[in-house]
């Protein structure tokens, strides 16, 4: 069977297990509390020598890590992931893009806040987090604006990728009411048949 | 015929040239200059909402962005992006790992050093880009003790895609001089047939 180390408010780690809930696949799921530092031992680097979850460790031992990586090699032939090129294109650019340009600070602001209490020393690094934060919602509200989904009409692992830290924006400080198509979108994505919240 | 608007110094717009001169297509470069504010114009944004380069426009006047996305477009069918479904995630979990583990900070870095001169205002983010940047290097030397290239036997998109900023790193102030098997892999890669330099 799949098994997933994560942790179930990352959300790196929800992408993957929102995904095999979409698809329908059984997993077992292996705990790691990052703050213990459970992904710095050598067991876990052994699976992951940059030290991060989520990881997916298939039933010969191969582990595959990169949370956008690993729904790229889950969605393959589903739904979820088209086939024509240019669209396999956009979908992979929302995905950099969300790893690049939105989870640096949109998912860095919530861990200040949410795990560290927002400690004076990072007061600095949490406000670059907010600038850079609303920049990237504008850019997905903008495209939001113009089709249902990230990518045309079809709900795909672009959205999954970015659905993943959008949604509890809110933990890290954004107000996203003055982004109504990613409201709009957020409950789109939030009313697909087996999907699947993160705490549940 | 396909048109690149970028920076021939910025080794997101090198990738996709040298993929370009790899596969032998023809393609027009559209220098744009980032420090005079080219990304940041209604026309450029009309392109890339995210106001990046690099940017490919396709004959139909299509633009797809983010670098390692345009790779894997260029690439498909080619040697040059494995078929194979755990060695195609590899190779974008390589490329995740680029974006996220790597170029934040040592094509920062270079920034930092290259471009503006190292100013004292930045010498703290500098020597947080050194200590993340070198543990960057550090896993690409261990998968690179295994394996010629980082995904495997073949030369692919991974390689292009980490080639273009640890080539120059010692640009960001890097010594690669303790990195043997790194080394040995920037010679190989520089070796290939229709192999291209960042300035050639």
């Amino acid at each position: 069977m799949l098994k997933v180390y994560g942790d179930y408010r990352s959300g790196n780690c929800y992408k993957v297990k929102l995904m095999l809930h979409l698809l329908g696949r059984e997993y077992e799921w292996v705990p790691v509390d990052i703050l213990k530092g459970e992904t710095q031992t050598p067991e876990f680097l052994a699976k992951n020598p940059n030290g991060k979850i989520p990881v997916l460790e298939l039933d010969d031992g191969t582990c595959l890590w990169e949370s956008n990586a690993i729904l790229n090699f889950l969605a393959e032939g589903s739904e979820f992931l088209p086939g024509e090129p240019r669209l396999r294109t956009q979908v992979l650019q929302w995905q950099f893009f969300e790893q690049y340009s939105h989870e640096p600070y949109i998912a860095v602001a919530r861990f200040i806040q949410l795990y560290q209490g927002r400690p004076a020393e990072r007061e600095e690094e949490f406000k670059v987090c907010q600038v850079r934060g609303y920049k990237a919602l504008k850019v997905m509200e903008q495209q939001l604006n113009r089709t249902p989904y990230l990518v045309g009409e079809h709900y795909s692992i672009a959205d999954i990728a970015l659905y993943a830290y959008t949604h509890v924006a809110h933990e890290g400080g954004f107000d996203l009411s003055g982004f109504p198509a990613i409201n709009a979108w957020l409950a789109r994505v939030a009313s697909q048949p087996r999907h699947v919240g993160m705490l549940d």
